[in-house]
Order: C-alpha cells, then structure tokens, then sequence
C-alpha cells in the first residue's frame, strides 16, 4: 500500500520531468506532500531561468516552504525522478524533510548513494529517511531518451 | 597584493554579515567577483524569507547568474565568511564558480574541509580554488557574539 502510494507520487514527479523536456531541459521533475497531499510540484529549469541553483528539488522545497509560511518542513515528503546530487541533498537536510523518495540513481553526481549519502550523515543534525527506485526504470528511460535525442542533435520530443 | 585584495572582498562579505545581524539572521555575509569587480552581494535570509535554502552564498549565486543572463559563472569568486555548508557547496560546483574564499571554519556542518570538502571532489565535473581564513577571526567573531546574545535571551545590536 504504502509501496502504491510512492509510485503514485513519482507519477506525479515524472509528468514534472515531462514538462522540463518539453522545454529542453533536462528531464528532472519534483513534488513535495505534506499529510498525504501534494503541496508543491517543480521542473529542473536551469537553462530557462539561468539559475544554476533551479534544480527539480529546490525548486519544490522553496515552493513547499513559501505555502507551509516556514522554512522547516518537518512531516513532509520528496519525491524526485533521479537522485538528488549534493547542492539538493543538503537542502533536504536544511529543510528538515522526513522522507526522500527517488526513482532513478546518478553514478556520476548522485549525493543519496552514489557517490556519498549526505542526508544520512549521522555528523548533520538532520537525517532523512530514504527510499529508492520507485518507478527507477521509467524514470532513468526519459533521461535516456532526452540525452540521447540531444547528441543526435534533435530536440527532444516527449 | 592577491591577499590584500582577497582581505578587501572579504569585509564586504563582512558587511553583508553585519546586514545579516541587523535583521536577527545568523551573520553570514557573501560577494561574487567578476574581473576584480562585485557584481552580487547576499547574507542570509533564512528566517526573514522562509526559505531553507536562503544562505548567503545561494542568494549571491542566484544574483550573479541574473546579472552575468547564464548559470555558468566561470571566471568569478564568491567570498563567503562563514566555510559552506554542503548545499552552497554542491552549489558552488554547478556554478563552475573558480575559486571560493571563506572566512571562518564551520566544524560543524562545514563542507570545505571541515566534514568533507565536495569542492574538490575529483568525481564532481568541477573543482574550485580554495583558499580559506581570510580575515577569519572577525568572521568567526560576529557569528558568536551573535549566538552569545541569543543564548542571553537578548537582540543581536550590531
């Protein structure tokens, strides 16, 4: 049950994905929920705002934070399509997020795993919880799909 | 003469700390400086925004990729009193900042050298110049006469 509810939220996450390629960004997408419900979504917009910092995941934890009127969202949840790299993964720890949940690894950034695990380092004064892979496949597919589109020298079309 | 100009820089970002104070944030003050010039200056802002990832260094990263129209801020410097936490860290990578000057060490949560250093990371695409303690004893300073007053149950008076 708890394992359907994930993947529904990662749905969520990947139609967020779907809307950066659809403006050529590469396809990262977001939500946050609070008591069940999804308070804030977001899309990797880097290129389009020219924010190095407008990550799928800051994006949402600054929305979350904006509605919850507070910088602490102690209770809540991420959802993310590919795993967090270090600049997210210590902004889920500042945030005091209870719960990540991520579909696809990153071997070459990925800051829950990967390379280092950062929102469990028992030196921080926060530890997130942690579940991976849910919707893993579909997640890492559009990624692939976009990338390989972009070598190809098309645009991506979702 | 390079150590004198890092010096001049710093108590800029020392002021930004002291601006930091004045509106009871935790003092930390940053610059980012492109061809010997500021072009965006940030402190804290955690509290009065409500934003968790409204650090000194996210705010002068986010103002200077505005100003420069492109995320990539290759050829600048950020000056930072305070040693960055692993999300200013990880975002001072995707910045392709060059170098990064802090003040004072955070043995705490320090990502620079103190609990890990994620700007040298030889996995990550990007590395940075470091140099650390500049004008450190004053960085450190206001940050604990800040706390010392928190603790007294008194307003931080600058």
């Amino acid at each position: 049950m708890a394992f359907e509810i994930d993947e529904q939220f990662m749905r969520e996450a990947l139609r967020e994905a779907e809307k950066a390629a659809e403006v050529q960004e590469v396809p990262v997408g977001a939500v946050v929920v609070a008591n069940g419900e999804i308070i804030a979504r977001a899309h990797n917009l880097r290129e389009t705002t020219g924010d190095p910092t407008a990550h799928a995941e800051i994006l949402a934890l600054r929305e979350a934070a904006r509605i919850n009127k507070h910088w602490r969202l102690t209770g809540m949840s991420l959802y993310v399509t590919l795993e967090p790299c270090s600049m997210c993964a210590g902004a889920l720890v500042l945030a005091r997020i209870d719960r990540l949940i991520f579909g696809a690894s990153d071997p070459k950034a990925g800051a829950v795993g990967s390379l280092m695990n950062l929102v469990q380092d028992p030196r921080l004064n926060h530890r997130v919880e942690v579940t991976a892979g849910i919707l893993g496949d579909e997640c890492g597919k559009i990624l692939k799909d976009f990338f390989k589109k972009r070598r190809a020298g098309m645009k991506y079309e979702p």
